[in-house]
């Protein structure tokens, strides 16, 4: 079959690989939808980054180069020998964490910090930009044939959406921040208006990506090229408290900006990846007892978490997909589009 | 009487000025040992930081020239109208923290990040480099007649170290590290070490505050000149999860190892005044979701532990006081040396 593999920066390729076959305690899946993420483009352009090149990742034994697509949804076609809970028809979304269940972090049920953390689709083990992929029974998540494929795909970042409302210990009343529209921040919103917040402030220069945020459910979407952040939040909240700021934009102020409009004890939580370090003084933090946070990925209460929300709101989901594109496509309207192109895509999916 | 008074970077005056005298509410204290502060020399080398020069501030009503010296310990010679829980004779420690009261943080008790904050002795309203002081009965902590003079003026930075480590939710078990061994960091030692915490290490390159640091309470000492303290401090826990780093040094690097060797949701709490910012990757928090904190003096809640916690550990905080000089003196003996001279001392005290 045909796969897309990781060989290095600027480096990816559909090669023809073998058709992988479940082992004990493993199945396949026939993938239906799997998108691109924006650590996938970073990966691409920046790389390689989480990818394991000089040695192969503990928990797959295997190095670059590697099959892309962590973020993926399709049809069980075959289980391997002790595979219980999953049955051959059933559609899956998959939990693409790899954790060893043996360290400190993996026994006090933390396994997305596991020691040996690695990703399916990026830590090498398979992924899910080709026909077929074998996954672990445990990182199947079963969701309803009433959910599309499409959403299924999109339960992965979700799954990191909900892990990163759940560290900001938001109480009710609170306004909420978000940095940066982009698939994650989009995320992010529809869990917040999910919760019932009433003030959910979105922060995107984008003219698409702010109508995103509308629909997603933010009440507020400010411009930060053309209006002062810090003012109109102030505005806004009128001296009520921002419990939380969610920083998904990785902008050079974003870090600064955010806790400067986050209330007394309230948390700054970063879920971008930053490619370089800004300026910090910690002294920053002291006034309103600020703290900062970095949310890594989610644990399979989460993702479970993420099947519930999606079955609520498939559709503010849906709205995020901008493009759908075939495999033979993935290099040239996939990855060198999102990395190279000006383009007003949010999510991209491949359908092979 | 003669008080020591704050007009600007580098110039501070024994000025005379009128005795203070007690108003409603308010309670006169005989100084008998006052502190000097890391943040007066930050103030004198640096300043104005915290002191009100543009405009009076809102608590006090004052700005410079005002009287410095928030850490101190007297005996009440004189009550104002409607004092009831304060008599003369008695020994009180002042908790310099200054609030309003009215404010949402003041309103849900955390008083040390109310929005007007301010610090008797920094912000105006008097200070302590003088033989009398007046402050509000709600700032005066009766301390018992056995915990000396000495010791009294030491309460207020152990309140301030005390809030920190409560920011720290340790748990029973962790090992604990504490970058720098200066008056706070010492007494961040003590109160880890009265929580009956097996492993706390330091990690100082000077070997007098080195040796208060064992003293306090360090099961280890770190030299992070000539030792890689990274390294060192994976040898101690041998896998073992560094629940909190209080960074008390401010040093270039503490910023950055703190954060490399605090375990899976540890945390990280700033205690230091940094005068400048250092570069740093949020991402740097994402792999264990360790957390950044600020922590902010205190609260009348944490002045009282303050005042338990040295009726039992007396001898170890008067270990710290390395001086103790004459108000004449407290310009040339005290500030310009703690600011200017290579020097050993940990805490000056001046007795007026
Ligand atoms: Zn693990
Ligand atoms: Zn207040």
């Amino acid at each position: 079959m045909r796969a897309l593999r990781y060989y290095g920066a600027n480096d990816i390729r559909l090669d023809d690989i073998p058709e992988p076959e479940p082992g004990p305690g493993m199945i396949k899946v026939a993938v239906e939808a799997a998108g691109i993420c924006g650590s996938d483009i970073h990966e691409y352009k920046s790389g390689p980054i989480s990818t394991p090149v000089q040695a192969p990742h503990p928990l797959t034994g295997e190095q670059t180069p590697i099959v892309l697509g962590h973020e993926f949804c399709g049809t069980v076609v075959a289980v391997g020998e002790g595979v219980e809970r999953i049955a051959v028809g059933q559609q899956v979304a998959a939990n693409a964490a790899l954790w060893c269940g043996q360290c400190p972090p993996c026994l006090e049920g933390s396994t997305n910090v596991c020691q040996s953390i690695g990703f399916h689709g990026v830590s090498g083990g398979g992924g899910a930009f080709a026909a077929f992929d074998v996954i672990h029974e445990r990182n199947a998540h079963v969701i309803p044939d009433s959910v599309l494929p499409s959403v299924g795909a999109l339960l992965e970042p979700l799954a990191t959406a909900i892990h990163a409302v759940k560290m900001a210990e938001l109480h009710p009343g609170d306004h909420t921040v978000v940095f940066g529209a982009g698939p994650i921040g989009l995320m992010v919103l529809s869990v917040l208006s999910a919760m019932g917040l009433e003030s959910i402030i979105a922060v995107e220069p984008g003219a698409s990506r702010a109508a995103a945020a509308t629909r997603c459910g933010a009440t507020t979407v400010i411009d930060p090229f053309t209006e002062d952040v810090r003012t109109r939040i102030a505005e806004i909240t009128g001296g009520g408290r921002v419990g939380a700021s969610f920083d998904a934009a990785a902008a050079p102020d974003s870090l600064h900006v955010a806790i400067d409009i986050t209330g007394v004890h309230g948390r700054v939580i970063n879920i971008a990846a930053w490619e370089r370090g800004v300026e910090f003084n910690p002294t920053s933090l002291l006034f309103r007892e600020v703290s900062l946070h970095g949310s890594l990925a989610y644990t399979s209460k989460d993702f479970d978490d993420a099947v519930a929300h999606a079955a609520t709101r498939a559709e503010t989901l849906a709205g995020m997909i901008t493009s759908t594109i075939a495999l033979d496509d993935v290099i040239t309207a996939g990855f060198d589009r999102l990395a190279y192109d000006k383009h007003d895509e949010i999510k991209v999916l491949v359908r092979p």
